[in-house]
């Protein structure tokens, strides 16, 4: 069992990320967390969902936590919205 | 003082939601709840941080909090992913 279980959300398919979030939890984990960053953030929010929904009983949303992260572009700094979203194994 | 002071964020530029929320708290609101559906999500988070960082002096972060709908389109039910993110006057 990790503690730090993360699933990073981007462009890809929404269904690869919730296959990652369930997989971490068939996996033993007692809570993962799902980040992303700007435009990602509604696929993020779409991972937990259809995680939640369809596929992982017993797992319920611990913390939805929403930020600013300065990032580093060829432009200078930008500011970028970010999310983090905490799922918990109530077992 | 209104307790239901809502945005609904959509797509529109990210400008036009952070001065309805700049606005209701100039109003005197303790409260405004900024929502959004779908891809209009990370536009929400974009509202509440371009507001909390750069306009509101005094209002935090309350409660963000994630969920499904269930929609009726002509093709019949779908569920789509909603956020409500709610900020509070500390006044």
């Amino acid at each position: 069992m990790q503690d730090d279980n993360t699933v990073f959300v981007g462009n890809k398919p929404v269904m690869n990320y919730v296959l990652a979030v369930v997989t971490q939890f068939s996996n033993g984990a007692h809570e993962v967390t799902v980040k992303a960053r700007g435009r990602a953030i509604s696929r993020a929010v779409d991972t937990t969902e259809i995680a939640l929904n369809r596929f992982l009983q017993g797992v319920e949303k611990k913390n939805v936590q929403t930020s600013t992260e300065v990032v580093d572009t060829e432009s200078g700094k930008t500011h970028v919205s970010s999310i983090e979203i905490t799922l918990v194994s109530r077992k």
